[in-house]
């Protein structure tokens, strides 16, 4: 199933969102075009819009509002990914080439500078200075995460705690502005909005586990990336965490950390694999679904509720 | 003579901008508290913050809005400062050692990001959704600026027009967004509000082409970094435009472009030396400051304009 129908009510107007992004391409300077081509090349999930807009059908739904923002959040989403890039020269993302395989670091680093600039300027359409601050908010929190991400890599003495704090702020985050801001500017209750932000919240969480899980479990040709490839950065997700909690005197991650072998991190890879860890972590993305599953309970119960909670089950059945 | 003394009727508000950015530093994870230590640590001129308030004295001077505005305008100098050093690899930027020698890529950017992300929420402070846009129109501009030169590097194909149009979108555009900024957050006249704008732009346009000057011609412990590393970095500039105009079949700068060696750079910052490259440069700078003087003419005549004024004559004599 194509995950478009799960958008429901929303489906439709995300064209708008597309349509934006098409714009936004077209600028006078030829080079930074090129650049703009290929990293809003499109055919996105546009998961994150989906959830803006899904989100802005529990009060004045008003596209002009809300699609700038729904744009602003893919932006922020995609600036960073394109910010990952330059950071750990990853070869390819999801089978496309990366921005940074393609430009040097320098127009790398300016492209995603350029934009945040464009996402800073949808959200400021809405005209809402409290969605606009909590955007900025959101940024300092992703970024934060990133660099725990960044200054722990290839650190052992990291626990699943530490883990959930680093993935809240790096995806959780802005799964959560995606829904609150929605809610912000649909003019909804301060109740329904908490619920949205919740929701997001905890949809984040358990979509983030499951990339990681993924990570180990998944099939090379349907990411569009090779297997192993956190614990090849150095990144500790909740797979290997648990792996090294049930092998704490001898496992194939802190050997693989204190000597890079290929041989180690397959053994790595296979050891989880043949485990029931990813059962077990599949367990922890359920729970978060769960509460997310939970939030929403406040909210009428109308298609655009069907929809979040159907969104859940996807996040839980995909294969990339 | 201080420079503080030429910030006139707002020296002593500028200590509001550094307290703020001392709260900035305050944050409770301790590897990014000390990243901030080393980028925010103080004692710059806080020329960009001087001119927004010297902007805000026109019409309501505001302190609760103009503050903000100064401090985001001096965070996006700062964090593009910072993604600089992530670009070029400088070793030493104003005799400190730069972000990017002290922690890795990785946190470089993310540390960038960060600060465009409080960047981003001082100017929501303002509650002005104009000055909001104006922020981000402005971090495209100095984005399309620094890939343009980026892209550039090493080309000789360049024309003195490239280049002041260069320099327009990296370093003049804050220039005219910080005064600017401030007089629409002081609510003055659209005339007075352009005039600011005028000035500030033209303002930044002499303040590069000085600071293009003395990588040639400058001191290389005044200004903290090695002479001729503009060139080192196959960045052309006013200078080494001129030298190659002159000498359009010979000359050491294409030279080095071909083939980088120190005697080709030595060469051709000596060739500069002793031309009269350097006064035809500063012609031109003045030329920039004698626009931004007649600017100011439709503004009053009061001490907040006297020190506008006395500014661009401080740009033409600094020596780092």
């Amino acid at each position: 199933m194509k995950i478009g129908v799960l958008y429901g009510p929303v489906q439709e107007d995300l064209a708008l969102v597309e349509a934006t992004f098409e714009s936004l391409k077209q600028v006078d300077y030829a080079p930074l075009a090129g650049m703009l081509e290929l990293v809003l090349a499109g055919g996105g999930k546009l998961l994150r819009p989906a959830l803006t807009l899904l989100s802005g059908r529990f009060g004045e739904y008003d596209l002009d509002l809300l699609v700038p923002l729904a744009t602003s959040v893919e932006l922020l989403h995609t600036a960073s990914l394109v910010h990952d890039d330059v950071i750990d020269s990853a070869a390819t993302r999801r089978g496309r080439p990366t921005a940074n395989s393609a430009f040097d670091n320098t127009a790398t680093v300016m492209l995603g500078d350029y934009m945040f600039a464009h996402a800073a300027d949808q959200v400021a359409r809405t005209g809402n200075i409290r969605v606009i601050r909590l955007f900025s908010q959101t940024l300092m929190m992703m970024t934060k995460g990133e660099i725990g991400q960044d200054l722990t890599a290839y650190d052992s003495r990291q626990t699943v705690r530490d883990y959930l704090q680093r993935i809240g702020g790096k995806t959780a985050s802005l799964f959560a502005t995606a829904c609150e801001g929605g809610g912000i500017v649909a003019q909804e209750s301060e109740e329904w909005v908490e619920a949205l932000r919740s929701y997001g919240y905890n949809f984040g969480m358990a979509f983030q586990i499951v990339d990681d899980i993924l990570d180990f479990t998944g099939d090379e040709a349907e990411m569009g990336k090779p297997v192993g490839s956190d614990l090849m950065q150095g990144t500790l997700t909740l797979p290997s965490l648990l792996l090294m909690e049930r092998y704490p005197r001898d496992n194939p991650v802190q050997k693989f950390f204190a000597r890079p072998r290929k041989e180690l991190l397959a053994q790595a890879v296979e050891m989880v694999r043949e485990s029931d860890i990813p059962q077990e972590s599949y367990e922890m993305a359920r729970s978060f679904c769960a509460r997310a599953h939970e939030a929403l309970s406040v909210l009428p119960d109308d298609p655009a509720r069907q929809a979040l909670y159907n969104l859940t089950d996807y996040v839980l059945e995909r294969r990339s």
